[in-house]
């Protein structure tokens, strides 16, 4: 099933089931998808069943399909990511077998084609492409294993980031306030079961296609996450209930291949500049720049649909 | 002009406007107070017109005044916090003009006489007594003198810290998720012109009165902040927007002569005794401890009402 919101006007828009061909829908029985996945027990089941879809999908219309969530945390769980991240912002890498993970702002997920509006160029304007998962309520302590059955939607996010400010956002220990504005979200929030196989142990298992300016730039693949949703899940349950609705991040989607299969972001591609050449070359985005992801299964679909963005002067 | 949230069974409470005397209240013309502040120009006026209380003001009802908000952004703005809480944690520290400031869990505040739930007393369970203000909407990019005309109410907090867990994340340069669950509120949030002239230069100058098992812990004044909320106000919107409904923290509130007045959080107080002995001697809450804080102002008024919270087993 895959779940989509409708930009009426309202903050939370209005939540449908898109149909399988992906060019109609049908209207939710519930109002909005928070309130879907705070009943999702009960919600879910009649979701599912609907089978009739008579209302065109117009894709203009289409906002994050959580708008904005009470919680958004985000990994970084992908170690060739860390390790080059790290080169970039000159930080001694921490060694730890926890997850790494900060608190973002969840008011608002810009919708899939939303202009994205930053203050100064100067800032390093960068994406980063990740999957998410979004769950109902987790209580304190939950464990990875049933944490798992807590993964209701699977969701495809860019994590926008401003570099010049995240290092020394980060060397305070506090982690990113002014480097981390809001995310944007692809389309469609999916249930695990339309990724079949390529769900696995909690993982993605799918190409993330990142174009920017129209050339592609990078075609990792999800799998590879040091920890596995479940476990991101279970870290971020350890001291809090986690309310119905939080999304929980990947972090920035990398292989160690890198060198073949490019970078979810440009931050990446300048660590490895610095490895190869000691300094970096690629620069970041300047205003009119556009980016575009897709995940992709190996049978060609892209369940989460595309985000398509442009990034603007506020 | 204070303000409370009465327990009705929502989430979100009923908004009532609390009378001079404290002990009776009326019912606001808005559901809650995050509606209120979403539409504060229109609404304000008639909150403050209101002149008869006729419903009694039940303690044993009181939830947070927000009980929960889309954005928590705590900052540290004491220095001589700051400072001791190095030593506590052994982080080497940055040299910034820069406030500090961390994104917090904010889908729950816990409401002033709550029973907190941690999962082990082992992780070092802390308090911290802070004051904070709650904003409308700021636009990004607004300066510190525009953002005082922002912050519409103010607030106590206590936010809840689990020690053992701190020092490790922050080392993460990710900031804190296993370390800050959720934070309780006094009972009351008041308009900056009930504390008459200790509101000044965005600093509430009021003495925040913390009693552990009914023992007087610390007195500190809110006065020293390095960075008065107006300038935490622009420094967390320089690159977002701030929904209206936007907690901002002041961060622990510490003096430098913290021999005299005491601490607001124990790992001050173990910060004083490593700088003295070598080594912290006092421990941190057991389950079955209480704390207690009141923000008091001159004339002895607590504009705010009482925290006062006991730590139990999740």
């Amino acid at each position: 099933m895959r779940l989509a919101t409708l930009n009426d006007g309202t903050r939370d828009g209005r939540l449908v089931v898109v149909a399988p061909d992906g060019v109609a829908c049908a209207p939710a029985p519930v109002a909005t998808l928070q309130e879907a996945l705070e009943r999702w027990e009960q919600v879910a089941p009649a979701l599912v069943g609907i089978s009739r879809f008579t209302e065109e999908l117009v894709t203009s219309q289409l906002m994050a399909p959580l708008p904005r969530a009470w919680q958004w945390l985000d990994g970084s769980a992908f170690a060739s990511h860390g390790d080059l991240m790290d080169k970039v912002l000159g930080v001694q890498p921490l060694k730890t077998d926890l997850p790494l993970m900060y608190q973002g702002t969840s008011d608002k997920f810009y919708g899939p084609r939303d202009d994205i509006r930053f203050p100064d160029e100067a800032l390093g304007i960068d994406f980063e492409g990740e999957f998410g998962v979004i769950v109902d309520a987790v209580p304190m302590g939950t464990t990875p294993t049933p944490a798992m059955a807590h993964i209701r939607l699977i969701v495809q996010i860019n994590d926008w980031s401003l570099r010049k400010l995240a290092g020394p956002e980060m060397k305070t220990g506090f982690g990113w306030v002014q480097a981390k504005p809001p995310c944007s979200m692809a389309p469609f929030a999916v249930t695990p079961d339309e990724l079949g196989d390529q769900w696995r142990d909690g993982r993605v298992c799918a190409d993330l296609l990142v174009d920017w300016n129209g050339r592609r730039f990078g075609a990792a693949n999800g799998e590879p996450m040091g920890h596995g949703f479940h476990e991101l899940v279970a870290h971020a349950a350890r001291t809090r209930d986690l309310v119905a609705g939080t999304v929980i991040g990947s972090g920035t989607v990398s292989n160690a291949t890198y060198r073949e299969v490019g970078s979810s972001c440009i931050a990446e591609r300048r660590g490895i500049e610095i490895v190869d050449t000691g300094a970096p070359v690629t620069e970041f985005m300047r205003f009119g720049d556009t980016v575009r992801m897709q995940g992709t299964l190996a049978d060609g679909r892209a369940p989460f649909g595309v985000i398509e963005q442009k990034v603007v002067k506020a």
